[in-house]
């Protein structure tokens, strides 16, 4: 299973399908085939395997595969048949399909008579594969909201002037963010504050390899020569406040992370209607003070409903801190000590 | 020297004086007194090490001490003339003293003939001097301020609320702080809406042994069944809004160290007026959101202006974190990296 979570990191960051990798492996404990998964439109981890066998080669084999074989017929045939029909006599998996149409391959292949065997290194994949799982369990992208602030929560000082608050290894790592995402969320307000490319860029400012979609959302519309037109992706325009809304939408579009910029008002709506899967939050090592906040009002009325967050870890990018942190999902009057 | 810092460990960590070590060698490298110095009023570190010496037993000795030997009669002689009188032949120290009154020790030894060497592992004794030559080089106490907020800047809910962001592991940190504390401030707002008893305590509520003298900046009047007035010591009110004064006020007391706990009024006056040391930010792993910041205005109109600091520590308390900064002292175009 560790050598088919290898394979599956071959596989796509961004879109709608999941990272899997398969590893045939006949009777005498030997690896016969190994495959995994290109993206939409291209053959499955097991179909992908199983190709590079002769016919028959794949008869009483053992299939060990990081996600359950799908079970239904989209750009591909399901999985499930062509593991039958390949005379696979056993599968091993680690985590279950949660997606409606392609679950219940295991389901499948039992009834064929095939041994099935679930949740080897479940944890180690679950965590690999969080944001397509978030993405496919909750029917929407996963959410990456990022800001940018001084120690006090301040994202500009009072003339509204921001750079810079983080230092350029901060900056940097959002790039790299920016790249792992199929789109970049900002509001109405920062486009025409700030006129931002919203493009994923190098050290030395060049395009990185893959770029996120921009993703423009509010009601105001946006001068026609902003700089964002010129992104390498066709910006999507989103005239709603409504941020479920704009979820379902990225998601028709196939998008499995989002990655939410800011400013302060569309980040304040995404943690106000609970929202949010990952918080990215930069400190830098400075005191503002004033009224430009990272984050405004959010609903929280009084101290028991503040929203508790565990943090995944504490990085130093040169003088800043990044915390990465989610939203707590013990009960509330669970102590969580030692992070 | 290592020793001589050994033993000043030993001293007082609040008041006016400093923790002072000394170690008396003989010509044959052997130790034949140690002394150090207990805190107003008691023998500074080299006449209590000589006292522990037969008349005459100090004589062509090596006096090794972790301050210049001062040179002025408090409530004891200088020790320069002491050390003079006692027939030691040369005195190594690490750090100048930078008193007015006290400093020169080094001056008048050289005159009286005795061999002196300074800079002896002066940067590890700079650091555990820290405070005390923070109050004697700017005349005024050493200003610790400290804040817990939410990851997001906040200190409450809209409706006041505050109880709990931080968990006990932060909570008993700050007991801890303020019992190694002279003072304690809040302003006038924070004992009329908490009524807080300013005491430093244990895990089980119990006062620990050194309690710090709570300090109430403001004009309000303060109600006499408030909590402050049953702390072991009697609260000091200072009427007024000039933080400079306050400090002068506490320094006059012989006050070496002060905490600053809030709220975000008092805190504010004391960043705007750069009077500040050390910052001690609590964040809790929550968002609040809303308007109760831990941070008012401080003056920042453009963002060249942000106050920057350099981040110390981070700690993990907890599921809290602390970070510990100081105003950074490199010039502002400095960049500094990796901290
Ligand atoms: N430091 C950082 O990390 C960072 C990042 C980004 C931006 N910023 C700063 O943020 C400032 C802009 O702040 P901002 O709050 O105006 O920006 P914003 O959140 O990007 O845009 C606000 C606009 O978004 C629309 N919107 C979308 N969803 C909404 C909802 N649920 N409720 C209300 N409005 C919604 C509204 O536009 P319509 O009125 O058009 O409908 C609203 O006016 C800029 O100065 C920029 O520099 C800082
Ligand atoms: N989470 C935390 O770390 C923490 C810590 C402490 C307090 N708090 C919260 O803070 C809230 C109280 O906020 P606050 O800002 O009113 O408290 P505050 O700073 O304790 O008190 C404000 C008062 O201090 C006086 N003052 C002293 N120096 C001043 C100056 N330079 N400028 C202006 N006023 C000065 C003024 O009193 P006069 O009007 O009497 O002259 C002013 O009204 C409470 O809800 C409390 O729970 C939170």
């Amino acid at each position: 299973m560790s050598r088919a979570l290898e394979l599956a990191h071959n596989g796509p960051a961004t879109g709608i399908n999941p990272r899997v990798g398969c590893v045939i492996i006949a009777a005498d404990g030997s690896v016969v085939a190994e495959g995994w998964h290109r993206g939409v439109g291209t053959a499955h981890a097991e179909v992908d395997a199983l190709s590079k066998l002769p016919h028959g080669g794949a008869r009483g084999t053992t299939a060990v595969v990081t996600l359950e074989p799908c079970n239904h017929t989209g750009h591909t045939g399901p999985c499930s048949v062509a593991l039958i029909e390949a005379g696979v006599a056993r599968v091993v998996y680690a985590v279950s399909d949660p997606g409606h149409a392609s679950g219940g391959g295991a389901a499948r292949l039992r009834a064929a008579g095939v041994d099935v065997i679930s949740g080897v290194l479940a944890d180690a994949v679950d965590d690999f594969l969080d944001d397509w799982l978030t993405a496919a369990r909750l029917g929407r992208p996963h959410v990456t909201v990022k800001w940018a602030s001084s120690l006090d929560g301040r994202i500009a000082a009072a003339d509204g002037t921001s750079q810079w608050i983080t230092g350029t290894a901060a900056r940097q790592r959002v790039h790299e963010q920016r790249e792992g995402s199929d789109a970049i969320l900002v509001g109405t307000g920062t486009v025409l504050a700030d006129d931002p490319s919203l493009t994923a860029r190098g050290d030395g400012g060049e395009l990185l390899a893959a770029q996120p979609t921009p993703v423009i959302v509010g009601t105001r519309s946006i001068p026609s020569d902003a700089a964002v037109f010129r992104h390498p992706r066709r910006p999507i325009l989103i005239a709603t406040h409504d941020v479920a809304d704009v979820l379902r939408d990225l998601r028709a579009r196939g998008f499995r992370r989002a990655y939410v910029e800011g400013g302060p008002t569309l980040v304040s709506a995404f943690v106000a209607a609970g929202l949010v899967d990952e918080y990215l939050i930069y400190l830098a090592p400075s005191l503002i003070g004033g009224d430009k906040l990272a984050l405004g009002d959010i609903g929280v009325a009084t101290i028991g409903e503040q929203r508790r967050l565990d943090i995944v870890s504490v990085e130093q990018l040169g003088a800043d801190l990044l915390v990465t942190a989610r939203p707590r999902r013990a009960p509330a009057s669970t102590v969580k000590e030692g992070v």
